[in-house]
């Protein structure tokens, strides 16, 4: 007997209060031919997440009574391509991560309790350092436009997530203003040499209300090779005819001889009838060495063509410039130190 | 498009003959802070399942006509605070353990037949030498709470679950007999030094009546490093202000060179409001070397509120003193032979 | 809060368009005890999929207006026996080739966009040179008595999957003819010695109409060792009181070293009351060294006894002889070259 699911209710992404309670299953299935090519190797490959990252998630949400409601995620990123998972980190150092394999719960598995007080959540989470970097990027971090800022970027295995992490998010009616906590923790046993190696606290606050939408973020995680501290702040404005928007990014190691980096985006999204073009040119800079800071420049642009709200068709085309020993190169291509990189990504997006 | 489940029908946890086909998606997501101190080294963690373990799963029923039923269960363990799954073993021997890592259903994974005989099961399942263990512990086998008859267990890799299994259930309706029968096999060629390796048999007998409810259970696996047998028993009555519970556990191993092992706990739940207090006491202890036979003893004491059926807060501490060489230790710490180890978890239990 | 998956819908298999958008779960548990002898040693397991694979999928449709629609599919095998998931192969090489353990996707992991045109398949999916072999066999490629052009195939990595692929497939109304079309990539680095290791190009074509139904197939699959061209072909004919079917299937391999090999198999199943009895006889040679070519023959016999259109009871008896070193041996059995081997199995298939 083959069953199928009954649309019922539509979930809020956040643990804003509800009435209803209800159990969701979610997803996004993305698949994309990339090429990408660099002074050494060139790369050919039908891969995922070109346009958003594929997927598979159940969550679901309980009213508690007297504004109060529990609620759960568990999110597992899908490489489609092959059928494999996605790679998550136990304990926030580079001895936690896992190789891609079975599946697991590595985008997000939480448990919150949220009210009036605003959510605690508990579990594996996006860290607050994380956000503008794609909030704020045309590209939202997938496929071969994604950022410099990320790609380049020195933050260490919590840049994107964390695990053992415990939440704390503002209500959601401040008059536009929001923010969250979050420490996570590396479980270390307490006579370690690195006992606090994983451990950190982040923080991001924002504004968004009409056409804007800006915020900033800070973490402060330690290593035992140096602690990292990252800044990042953002900001979009609605056009109408199109959005703008731009960020900042720097990390700090506190070990004398571990490299800085920063680096800043700038891009747009212009609306096209049922698509939309996608534009962005991001930097990021190292300072390896004195007088000799590798910096990578990008180029990216790109149109998303909606054949439904759920399904789309995606074409994007970067551009690397390489400069004082860079050499980041796109879609699994090798390029050599100063080298450039193109790539590009055609594609198709479906979620349910 | 996100689409919810729909609450229909609720299904018997055991095989019984149900009227009506369908298919359950199913889960707990528990989230705790968890500590443990011990006189080598102490730890914090935020991890999972301190009150009830958390998974995911689906299972279904389906009315054969003729008061039979088939039905099928896969659930798998989920570390939520990681994203990560549970782990498995393939052929209940040392060398088949797998690592925690993508998600498997190492929880159950099982097809049964039901009908006025009672259940036939296949697959992997618990062992009957675990439910007295588990059923008859106040803090039922999870958290910081667990009964040191099964922390300190020499029961082996089927101490709590069987792979390639062979189950029968009796039916139902017996006047509150119940009981069970499980062989498992350990798939080994038959040429092998370790034939039998993994291979096991073992029953458990009850009587559920009112407010009584106690059974034994027996086993018998045998394995290359001496023949495992575990004889457990246990008991519960409901007083109405309280539920008092016990249970008896001894491992034995046919190597003249490996231990024995016994145990005992005594507990109980006392309802208070919208909660319950969570009692116990409990120890074990083996026959490692003549004159000096390792002990611990465990003082546990807990609170659950209740939020709603589905969600829980809980706290819980408890206290293990070693002896004779013994050094378990609470939470992740580790404490030296003879020294103690206190913990704690404070969690949330969200079901669905 | 138990959640139960109302029936609402039932999906097309393939991408034929459908008017109502939906979201499928499904899934079988099909658990067998299996029995394998041989010269050499026995085996006996409770293992899995010994009538159908067991597996856990989502999949779902979108008609996105214009007769065209969008669709997906997630599918994992399951080994419900001890609970682990399938394993994949992430560049149809060797190398790929993933290790049992967490669930993955590995039955099929695509994402289709389908219309007037027929179907465009982006993902891991079935190649075009295994369905005749799976179609064509009354055992359906499952189980002990699976078609020995399966068991001895040559056909390397790609023989029944292949992941990073490209398929197309033609539109269902054209009379009975159906083609498919697949190209799949091994996704290596372009100055690599085996750049187009595991990338390959296959066909189908058949016609099926009234009783009838025939295709073939064809297949060029680059290695590092030695390019592999698989060719088969098969056919069924409905008797009404038994369908007969046969296949051809021949796999070469371009290095004048590496073996080529080939076989047929003829079969049928008879339809008996709520069962069906399955027979069938198959062979495969390979040409391993000049005058010795090793060769197995496979008789295979068994029935399946439905209790509804979802569970069924099923038992399989099969017998291998061996010649000219040749030593496949059946359920886990090993056999010295030359000598015979029997296996059974007796199950249970549950699907959802």
């Amino acid at each position: 007997m083959k069953k199928s699911l009954i649309a019922l209710a539509v979930l809020a992404a956040s643990g804003a209060a509800m009435a209803q309670s209800s159990v969701t299953l979610f997803g996004v299935v993305d698949a994309t031919y990339a090429y990408g090519s660099g002074s050494v190797s060139n790369r050919s490959q039908l891969t995922n997440s070109g346009y958003n990252s594929s997927r598979l998630g159940f969550r679901g949400v309980e009213d508690l009574g007297g504004g109060m409601t529990a609620s759960f995620w568990l999110e597992a990123g899908v490489n489609n391509d092959n059928g494999t998972g996605g790679s998550t980190n136990t304990n926030n150092q580079a001895t936690g991560a896992s190789a891609s394999g079975g599946l697991v719960f590595n985008r997000r598995s939480t448990v919150s309790l949220s009210g009036g007080f605003g959510e605690v959540r508990l579990g594996r989470d996006y860290t607050p350092q994380f956000w503008n970097l794609t909030v704020f990027d045309p590209f939202g971090t997938n496929g071969v436009g994604t950022t410099q800022t990320l790609n380049s970027s020195l933050g260490g295995p919590v840049t994107v997530r964390a695990s053992n992490s415990i939440g704390y998010f503002l209500p959601g009616k401040l008059g536009g203003f929001y923010g969250q906590a979050q420490y996570y923790l590396g479980e270390n046993a307490s006579n370690a040499a690195n006992k606090k190696d994983g451990t950190g606290l982040a923080l991001r606050a924002g504004f968004a209300n009409g056409p804007i939408n800006v915020a900033v973020a800070f973490s402060d995680t330690k290593y035992l090779a140096g602690n990292i501290k990252t800044f990042n702040l953002g900001g979009q404005y609605d056009l109408g005819m199109a959005k703008v928007m731009a960020h900042y990014n720097q990390d700090r190691n506190s070990a004398a001889t571990a490299p800085d980096g920063s680096g800043w985006l700038i891009g747009g999204l212009i609306p096209v009838g049922a698509g939309e073009i996608r534009l962005a040119y991001s930097t990021y800079k190292t300072d390896v060495a004195v007088g000799a800071d590798p910096k990578s420049n990008k180029l990216a642009l790109g149109y998303v063509h909606n054949l439904s709200k759920r399904t789309a068709l995606y074409a994007t085309y970067a551009h690397v410039s390489n400069k004082n020993g860079a050499a980041q190169a796109l879609n699994g291509a090798v390029t050599a130190a100063g080298s450039n990189s193109n790539g590009y990504d055609l594609g198709i997006r479906h979620s349910f």
